[in-house]
């Protein structure tokens, strides 16, 4: 069992602490968009456990651990609550919550990786669905707050790239069959690094080449 | 098995009571957005069977009701139909559509607690699902439509909270040994008059706290 | 065992066509909509693989297709990488864009009606995910773009009718069991015809009867 690098309790209190930062960014888009607090608590709940939802129906692990774990269920809930009476505090210290987006981000997309080899995918399949474990969540919250999702937009800082990179580890790591507690840490580590990098230096992706009078297409795209 | 409370034969027409006014308030938003008729056949087919839809596949119930049984399917297209032919008067009767759409909230958010059950989830994941299931298809509605899910808006009457009550009376006679037709049938009644009386009175839940300048957050949130 | 009409290298190949021109539609989109290099490689798979992700999901066909066969998540790829350096130049051969899309969509349709019959669905159930797989990752891909679905616009020429036609056939050839190469070949063709010639005549479905002020219904559901 690769899933347990760390002890049953350890990983279980990361899975919790990367729920609740996801939580916290789907109640606080949630907020600046004027739902109401069932509705805080439902985009919180969806960007928490979209993700991992998604990958447990694909390698058909039913029911999901969303649905099966009652500290996944009810951690959203705490981190809808705190939004909704603390809000204003909570958007101050935004970049405390990237911060820790970003942890969530790196665990995920190892977790992912893994949970989705030990179901007998392949390892450019884990990978993939270790990537959609880490950004799932936030597509979906996107989708339910009828905006683009920001994980494609070419003017946010790279999201995608660094939970790649970490999943790409990790099934580098199962290859060459030294994946263990100390590598699939420095996995998380490298994406969270990258994450916090690519937020401080505003790192972007190119958009496609040759791209002329961008804002006449886009103009149109958008009506 | 805690799914037949009823005899198959009435709870078969009561699924296809509520499938029916689903699937109209999906072909009347379609309508109204200006589809065509197979527009409006398949945004009805999703919101009466997205709900359900959605449980199945979580309680890995495959595959799903909404495939297996023929009734499941064609009720929306007639009801697509009806809306096609007939749409000035289904939008008369609004207030009576609204009606059986309460109905089939009360319905869908017992019988998908109870299914959820059977299959083996906790109490507390099984309301949950009632709660999927019920609110689920209109959720797709939305987003197909590329609307804001009224599920969410705060400006809409409640909608979550009475499906939320009947799914969590269920679960709580479930936990208490006394789920019976009586008490299940007490529960959708609970949930179906808590919906008229927030249609009646408007209820609506609070909004986060302290927001000041509430139109300018939501006018860039829009945007 | 209905799926394989043609031999498994010729299936597999026509399955890698149809992958490949979905993922240039969704990767075009993603152009036009701004996306980042990341952006569009995701849209491509989504809109290549979604619809067939969905068919595997409902069938209980785990994992799907999508995540055991390495070509079907490479090429995908391949596509949005052409689109990104050649993107003016696929533009402007749109038309054979269109063509490829069409025979894609026949095939799909077919493919889709017979994996799932062979799965054990119904004949109408078998259709319909048909059906589904032909045009879902389509709507995906709008949902994802923050867009209308085209499929359900009234001013798009006719999409769902041909795959809808090509699916029917394939459930008719089952059910006086005459489903064979041949007339597999003749599904998919008459889907691919109808839709080149939906394209060439611009051939619409109606809106609802009795329609009047249609603008202004527009503009209230659009606000």
């Amino acid at each position: 069992m690769f899933q347990q690098f760390f002890t049953p309790a350890v990983q279980h209190t990361l899975d919790l602490m990367g729920i609740f930062v996801f939580a916290i960014s789907g109640a606080l888009l949630a907020v600046r968009k004027n739902f109401d607090i069932f509705g805080i608590a439902m985009l919180a709940e969806v960007t928490a456990l979209g993700g991992g939802l998604f990958r447990d129906v694909v390698i058909g692990a039913l029911p999901p651990a969303a649905f099966t774990d009652l500290g996944y269920f009810t951690t959203p809930l705490c981190a809808a609550l705190l939004v909704f009476f603390l809000h204003p505090h909570v958007e101050r210290i935004q970049s405390a919550v990237n911060v820790f987006d970003a942890a969530g981000l790196g665990l995920f997309c190892v977790i992912g990786t893994t949970k989705a080899y030990t179901y007998g995918l392949g390892l450019t399949a884990s990978a993939a669905l270790g990537l959609a474990t880490a950004v799932g969540g936030g597509v979906l919250r996107d989708v339910l707050a009828n905006e683009v999702p920001s994980l494609l937009r070419w003017d946010r800082d790279l999201y995608a790239v660094p939970a790649m990179v970490g999943a790409a580890m990790v099934a580098l790591c199962i290859r060459f069959d030294s994946l263990n507690p100390f590598t699939a840490g420095v996995a998380v580590l490298t994406a969270f690094v990258l994450r916090l990098l690519a937020m401080r230096y505003h790192w972007r992706a190119p958009r496609a080449w040759n791209r002329r009078s961008s804002g006449v297409e886009v103009d149109e795209a958008s009506t």
